[in-house]
């Protein structure tokens, strides 16, 4: 069904923009348009208008630059978290997996991405300037950085460091590596197994 | 993150109704409308326009009720096909699934579903009276029933069968069942393999 005749324009062109979507093949297009032409008028205006609504009216914090419906987003906002401690992240989805742990009480500052110079991202194209910025202005203590534990999240975090070096007085850390809870040793990958071995912590069971 | 707090309203919004489209879970959805954000804001308006324009302005051909862009489809249109040969299905993916063999030249009548008394599903609901007049008009010399291969399939069967009972004349024929080309004899249910023991065909390689 691949290159499939449709029967009408306006469904070769819905399917056409569906599939665009990562992740969704013309198969899964076609079967979800076929769903929304089952659907009232209203429900499809719903789900078109609540895409275009988020796209053009979207803001996005002008602190931590995470998305926000106003122009301080709501954690930043927030007089109970604590400002001494940044947790860098990449985008807004580390955002919303952090924040569901409900381990960290402190703000946070999204990046946009991280230094990537295969996909043509440098340092200018990510927020880095406000995040030497938000340090400068001296509340800062301690900077979690918590980025993908990848080649460029690495170098990323290295920058970060350089950035700032003018600052020894911040603490700077990252996410602990070590084998997943609930994994089996096993199947956890070589590198993970050393670093854990590496970083090993007391038992504190005694 | 399934009962997460999300920083926006549009985002969850958006999150939402994307949710509601079949398959896709919370997680799909944020992560499907975290991808619209980052396109341009026409991408984004193609898509909801697309689909609302699909939901708004499609028709069905007053013939076969397939979907279509004008009053009659292009098949019914189409001077080249069959027309003493009707295809009855379900629906438009049955349409492109038999269009996409290549293998059927006549054409379409598509009921909207199968008679389901557990769904709520009547023949009162479904294309069949305009089945019966089109039969009626006298140039229809076969009828293919390609539902599916269920007991609301085979329900519908029967019922169109004895609707049609008084035109003997035309022939009434179901798809082939058997196993599947390709498929191994063991991974075969044991009502396919059953009913293609009782349904073989002459091996026409001598």
């Amino acid at each position: 069904m691949i290159d499939q005749q449709y029967p009408s324009k306006l469904l070769e062109r819905a399917v056409a923009e569906m599939a665009k979507l990562p992740g969704i093949g013309r198969k899964t297009a076609l079967r979800l348009v076929l769903h929304l032409l089952r659907q009232d008028s209203a429900a499809v205006h719903a789900l078109g208008e609540s895409l275009v609504r988020l796209r053009d009216e979207v803001k996005y914090c002008h602190r931590c630059h995470n998305i926000s419906d106003t122009e301080l987003c709501d954690i930043c906002a927030n007089p109970l978290r604590d400002a001494s401690t940044l947790c860098v992240v990449e985008n807004i989805r580390s955002v919303l997996s952090i924040e569901s742990t409900g381990q960290f009480r402190g703000l946070y500052h999204v990046l946009g991405g991280v230094i990537s110079p295969m996909d043509g991202v440098g340092p200018a194209d990510l927020e880095l300037a406000s995040l030497v910025e938000r340090v400068a202005e001296g509340e800062v203590k301690e900077i979690i950085l918590a980025l993908s534990p990848t080649m460029e999240g690495d170098t990323t975090n290295f920058y970060i460091a350089r950035r700032l070096a003018a600052h020894p007085e911040v603490r700077l850390t990252v996410l602990a590596r070590g084998v997943s809870i609930g994994d089996e040793l096993e199947y956890t990958d070589e590198v993970t197994l050393g670093r854990s071995i590496v970083g090993r912590v007391e038992l504190n069971a005694r």
